[in-house]
């Protein structure tokens, strides 16, 4: 088939490079030309502006945007909504809220467009690996797009099948799915990235437990000296916690023990804050998902305001002085 | 009545003016001569050492230890059993783990010592204010000792009365309580503060999400700069969270709106971990107490091995590079 | 001064007590008549409908709105917009949303109506004890309305005054203070009940710690029967935590040792909801309030598929039977 | 080699069957004869009580003691310290507090017997899948007993290699690792169950908030009907979030895909306790650990005396009453 591509990014890029591997044919965008004529190549070719994307491409059309989360997606969405005609397809694949794939999908159905939201998960192991694509939107534009998703997706791979899913679509095996209608398949995404958030903070506060175990608020015959690295890497044998998240963990401390290579410092991006509205919204108890991204939140301002009132009410009442 | 008193800081040589102001008479000491020497005066001796502050006091004796926990209240709870002798007792008011006041209280009882502990919550203003006694030991050791604890106590002041408590125990609305048996006052103290740390963190949090609301995350239409100080005024004014601990901030901020005098460094004593070991020793989910104990800890260390421990995974999947 | 009041509950029915007790005049409406008509006396006059009561006030008229946040107020607010005219003003004193306010406020200032947002704490004792007001919106608007706020809150009565706030406008310590712009008063207020939240928690984790000191699951010699009630009581007095909501947890405990009345299942209201809402937005870290938050989405749906899913990985994989 | 095994429950009996089939030789001991009679064949003798079966081990003898954490191993431990000799080694395999190990290690080494703790994590899947095995104790005994962990062990299989550890100790590859001195080995034990709790706990949230996508507190344009099997099952190919505990949900749910095999009661077995006292004693801040804890916690009383607390409260101030 062939598709569009808007964005050329980390994921864009590799995104494009996958579905040429696989026989598909692409037409790309990215407001670095330089990056756009790096990649044309094999069934890679390059447009120069987005009107001239779309000229390139047959009817029905297909456009992947693949931007970054806000104003950019938004005006790009926009300006393809006046470019494409009845019966195109737009898929969206970055991290939006799913409240804005509603509006958009409404918004382009008025003019005869589709759009799909397409979770995407790979990280910059996609290529390889394969994306994991959560999908969203009308049922038959999703199933007419198959080869692009099929190609996309992992497939089955050596991973162990499931038993008890005789019956049900194989295709969730391959590793995409079809979650519902707009914006259900952005939803289960951002859930995906909330669930990430906890189990990386359990991880590392596993990890940090251990690495002060040594600490000197512990007596000294129980003070423990351990090796992250070999800890990490046992785990990923026959453990219950083993993971591809704990696989990269052992990755990283076999080749910076001591995580030198890191300041502390955590951004999150977007999809864990939207994650805990959803609960806040559906009265879900999500108290491991907050306590996630609240840790990057602190780690970005640990001095602030909260903090320093809590000195204040101590010097208050006790005459406490803390430590600068 | 006569009390010794080991320990002259913050909290022990405000508890012999109280008591000697109303009439009790106080033998003292402390590490630190100077301060003994400054203390002397009407109704308050100074004893040179332990075995001379034991001399000076008429039998059955009555020790009050005031010192910080740990170590050195270890020392002179042993020390003192060996220069006590039957019908004496010792009453630890610091904030001691109760796990080692009902250790202590054996270990005195083999000897004929009585062992009270009196968890004494009041800060710098229990000179003026009174202090909140909670009280563990030997019952009648307690009633026996009552001068000295309604001495200390605020009395019913201007504090309206609770409906209801007519038929009950009358020493409580004056601010003093028998909890229990070895430990059970220090416990109550213990939680006592577990409960203190709850609070302030709610404050903090509250107070941060109003000054972070003109914050350039917030789109511009809802942004306000709030007045912190003006806020936590009217907040004393009818309000449901009116409180002490608010009157506290109200004063704080009024002097230093921005809180600049303040680091964001902030330390806990103890009580708030052996709360948290109390709550997971009895299955009490204790969300709160936890949180508020943990935001103190990340203050102390805001950019430790489990946060670089999260950007280091997310660079491994995602290729993301964190801000310095 | 004049004021309408549409929604005559818990709330509207004693500001209206409260307003006319000071001498103000108050048109009234509900949508039970029967409330009205109970209320209906001196300078307290009832509408039979919402033209009605617009129709008895004189111009520039003033209408509070006092009734459940959502449909029943955006259908008053609308309504009331087609009623009044240029120079009249509303007052919303329930518990929207802030955003609500700014778009509403929005909407009536093209009309020429001026919309006041005022966040209104006080309870059920707000009739004797006074309301404490939180104020948003226009500022002349809110100067002009000036007897109607100031009669409204407590006063100063006998709570000692804050040292440092001499040059600060006055009427913060009567118990009102005029926030910002639109939302501005609602946003404090919302802040204000998410803190409660976070309090509340505080004191019900620390007594159910106390509670559960006799359970089994503590070693014997540290088992205590603690006395919640005289406990409460006492920490009234003196204490770092004593607070107007430990006074009503020592009447509650009082009346009710054992809480029996109460049958665990906790409510919100929705402020609690959008501090964390807000928290999340500006990147604060809200461990307390949300934890604080969920608690009560866990009363009210404890065995949740959360629950189960943590059973059914037991179970997989060390094939643990849970108890049921 | 030779090992005497005491304890054939889940465990005990699955790491003898494993240790034979490697060719090793196992005496045998449990309460129930008839576990013990059952497990009697190739290479597994049974012992009819701890004397016995100490008696038919050669020396230097090794017993591994795999029995619930408590009093029935402090007792096994204690007569086993009795009945073995200079020389001979305990290995205790089960979940036991790391505290009580450094103990155990101290008085066993004082008769001259060596103590190795040896956390052992696989579950009902270790006899095939191998299990992952945490050790602590003297090195050279752990050296000398190389051949027991190693047949435990998972070996290499087909999992991946980690790029950079060329030059560190291979076993650990294997699935095996010496920790350090007593109690390393149960201390690494324990957190990785307490990032379990934590994982676990990341899951159920969030397939608690897809679950509930579907409700009616979310606006009907944006309720979705999530397949949370299917969801599962796409999230094991190419996500961030593949892992153990998921292929164990995706096996769970494709069986039972509304979990109503499960109550929602859900308990805990120590560890993750003890993980929080760790962390509490280190001053880690454990917010998703913890917070993991307290939701079974909650599970087990969620009409706990706090929830009736905060309606007691709620009454008092707002005149609020919960429903049943």
């Amino acid at each position: 088939m062939q598709l569009g591509m808007i964005g050329l990014g980390r994921m864009g890029g590799n995104i494009v490079r996958r579905l040429t591997r696989a026989g598909h044919e692409c037409v790309v965008f990215d407001q670095n030309p330089a990056t756009v004529k790096s990649l044309v190549g094999d069934r890679i070719h390059g447009g120069s502006n987005l009107p001239d994307l779309v000229k390139r491409l047959a009817k029905p059309r297909t456009v992947w945007v693949m931007l970054p989360a806000g104003e950019i997606t938004e005006q790009t969405v926009n300006e393809l909504g006046s470019l494409l005609e009845k019966g195109d397809t737009i898929i969206d694949g970055g991290n939006a809220f799913f409240h804005d794939d509603v509006r958009r999908a409404r918004a382009m159905k008025d003019k005869g467009i589709h759009y799909i939201d397409c979770g995407t998960s790979g990280g910059v192991w996609g290529l390889e690996r394969g994306y994991c694509l959560m999908i969203g939107g009308e049922k038959e534009v999703v199933d007419r797009l198959d080869p692009i998703f099929g190609a996309l997706a992992p497939g089955t791979g050596s991973i162990e099948r499931t038993p008890g899913r005789e019956k049900r679509d194989p295709r969730v095996e391959r590793g995409y799915l079809y979650c519902g209608p707009s914006g259900a398949g952005r939803f289960v995404k951002m859930v995906h990235n909330g669930i990430e958030y906890g189990i990386m903070q359990a991880y590392a506060e596993g990890f940090e437990i251990m690495q002060k175990a040594a600490s000197k608020e512990v007596p000294a015959e129980r003070r423990y000296q351990l090796d992250l690295a070999d800890i990490a890497e046992v785990w990923r044998r026959g453990s219950v916690i083993s993971s591809w998240l704990l696989d990269l963990t052992a990755m990283s401390l076999a080749q910076d023990p001591t995580l030198a290579n890191f300041s502390g410092v955590v951004e999150d991006s977007g999809e864990g804050r939207w994650t805990v509205n959803a609960a806040v919204e559906e009265a879900v108890p999500a108290d491991v998902l907050s306590a996630a991204l609240y840790a990057r939140f602190r780690s970005r301002d640990p001095h602030a305001t909260a903090n320093k009132l809590l000195s204040a009410m101590r010097h208050a009442f006790g005459g406490h002085i803390e430590p600068k």
